[in-house]
């Protein structure tokens, strides 16, 4: 739809690694009118993602690139920057692990590695496609609005941050800079333990009775949403972040064993209702919308029957009045062609939204927050 | 909008207790052409009810009722329906708590209590409704379409749980059967373990750095999004429900803490990957759209800028294909006037929909699963 806006960035980029963030890596650039080359251990997966339009394949005489990126696992990722740092002395070097600390750790171990090396290295992780998948799952687009984080070390150089700022803003992403033990404690908070919490919850289903997991409602499917995803990947993450998951797993793993011992005990009303409360105040901190402060929005449930159209016609009615919706959640009812759209609007749109919706006909129905 | 398509239920309906969902009981009832009268501790509360038209405040005088549901908070249930029982002995009484055994226990052990008299109640839990508030909360269609547990006990009679079965119908639920244990250790598992759960994880929240909180995504916002519940509310239904709840707990206590133990001592990774492989065989569990076993369905990312009218414009084009979406997510951005529709069809429309989408202009996107 729309074509490169600039001439893409200077030099060659190289990719290393071709799998699902490197294969998107390459075509995002190459839309944007960029020069991409791109390597990976194994040649039919990098002659793939060329054909899906990320670069073209890196051949011997190739001029040396101004920028590499190395897409490969965690545990590889140390020892290919530091092949790359070698072979090409001019270029900048950044990877995408969604762990900094360790695979930095890792690189400055490396034999002979120097300081001037050292400086051409900048760590980012692009917080985007967490499905595990080779380049068949690439896409222009996977880096568009989403936080591309930007860990460089204290020896870094600015040029080389300054290389790996513009390939995030070239490919659509939202820059952001943390150091890596900043990076690797912010991961492990909002995404590394939310993962294990969810996989350990959603494992306590696997020998449930039929009876009980069928009256599973909206609560229980937001928890267990992210339970879905790929062991390999994840086992990988977390071990490389241990150092930062493992203190939040224990004092998550505490506030829970002295929860337990209350309501065993008896005294349990308070303990519950201080969980309750102390994680009310905690979930007041979570990001709402494009990122500012946590807003209070107000929810309007309306029940829509399981017709085409009919959310579409509803959401119509919604902007004809002029009122922007702010968020959306469809749930569905057990056994119902039926199901319920939880409209989120500005607090002091609420009353005009019901009035305008009952004009029009539609039923309201209780919204669960 | 609709009006009532019956006489509503025979004689006269006594609702105990006019809290959110005693009043919209009331509301309901009375919408669909039933005689409703109301009481309550505070006269006031009883009043607001039958001025939101949920029937009119019982009278002396008033004719016996023949069903009277009993709306009061769950430790205080066994009291009141023992008393209901005595004052109206032609009388079917229910209650709506959300804990089924601890009432039941209680109520045998009410002095003077016969089984002629257990005979006529039968336990129920409407579930909906879910935060805290009083009468003013109240809703005609707050129901409609969820699952309304009946928990007769061995003593109820039939005559009793069709009584009842009419109610749920009638104010528009799905009635579901299961014994009072069973329907505890059904919503210790989909509600009140993964309400503890949330509340733990957003717990952590509170003292977290804001270059931490700030790198939130969808992931940790689904997991934490009933952590915004009522600490009042739930303190009484975990108390109420610990027999079957702090098993659920200790064992997910229990696997949390192997789990940390094998990070720490560097086997992490394979009791990582079995910890996420056991989720996401117990997440295939949870029931889908409308009831049925989880289906597999396609997810499709498309870009939709922040303004009024886009996301009604995307249903309007996929309805117009004639493909019927299955479920909508809404993802935002962080700092950008632009937000992602994660659009779910039936696998095999996936790529039509995406040939539809991109031929009316619209900018396709990565989505997470």
């Amino acid at each position: 739809v729309k074509g490169p806006d600039g001439p893409g960035l200077p030099g060659e980029v190289l990719v290393v690694g071709t799998g699902l963030i490197g294969t998107s890596v390459g075509m995002a650039l190459t839309s944007e009118g960029s020069t991409v080359r791109l390597s990976d251990a194994s040649p039919g997966s990098a002659a793939l993602a060329a054909d899906l339009g990320a670069g073209r394949v890196r051949r011997d005489g190739d001029p040396d690139p101004r920028l590499v990126v190395v897409a490969v696992p965690p545990d590889a990722v140390a020892g290919v920057v530091a092949a790359q740092l070698v072979a090409f002395p001019g270029a900048v070097v950044t990877d995408v692990a969604s762990v900094k600390s360790a695979p930095l750790a890792a690189l400055r171990a490396v034999d002979g590695m120097t300081g001037s090396a050292l400086a051409r290295y900048v760590g980012g992780h692009p917080m985007a496609g967490r499905e595990s998948s080779g380049p068949a799952g690439g896409r222009t687009d996977l880096f568009v609005g989403r936080p591309w984080v930007l860990a460089p070390h204290a020896g870094s150089s600015d040029d080389a941050v300054r290389a790996v700022r513009d390939l995030a803003l070239e490919v659509g992403a939202v820059p952001v800079t943390r150091d890596p033990e900043a990076h690797d404690a912010a991961v492990a908070l909002v995404s590394h333990v939310p993962q294990v919490v969810s996989s350990l919850l959603a494992a306590r289903l696997l020998d449930a009775h039929d009876s009980s997991v069928e009256l599973a409602g909206q609560g229980l499917r937001d928890m267990t949403r992210i339970a879905a995803s790929d062991p390999g990947m994840w086992s990988e993450i977390v071990v490389a972040n241990r150092d930062a998951v493992v203190p939040l797993l224990e004092a998550y793993r505490d506030d829970l064993a002295a929860l337990i011992d209350d309501l065993a005990s008896g005294a349990g009303r308070a303990a519950v209702a201080r969980t309750v409360e102390t994680g009310r105040l905690g979930v007041g901190r979570v990001p709402g919308k494009h990122g500012g402060a946590a807003a209070l929005y107000a929810v309007v449930g309306v029940l829509v029957p399981d017709e085409p159209g009919l959310l579409a016609r509803l959401l119509t009615d919604i902007g004809d009045a002029g009122i922007n919706l702010e968020d959306l959640r469809l749930e569905h009812s057990l056994d119902q062609p039926v199901g319920s759209a939880h409209v989120s609007v500005r607090v002091g749109e609420r009353e005009r939204l019901e009035a305008v919706l009952l004009a029009q006909g539609w039923r309201l129905t209780a919204a669960d927050d």
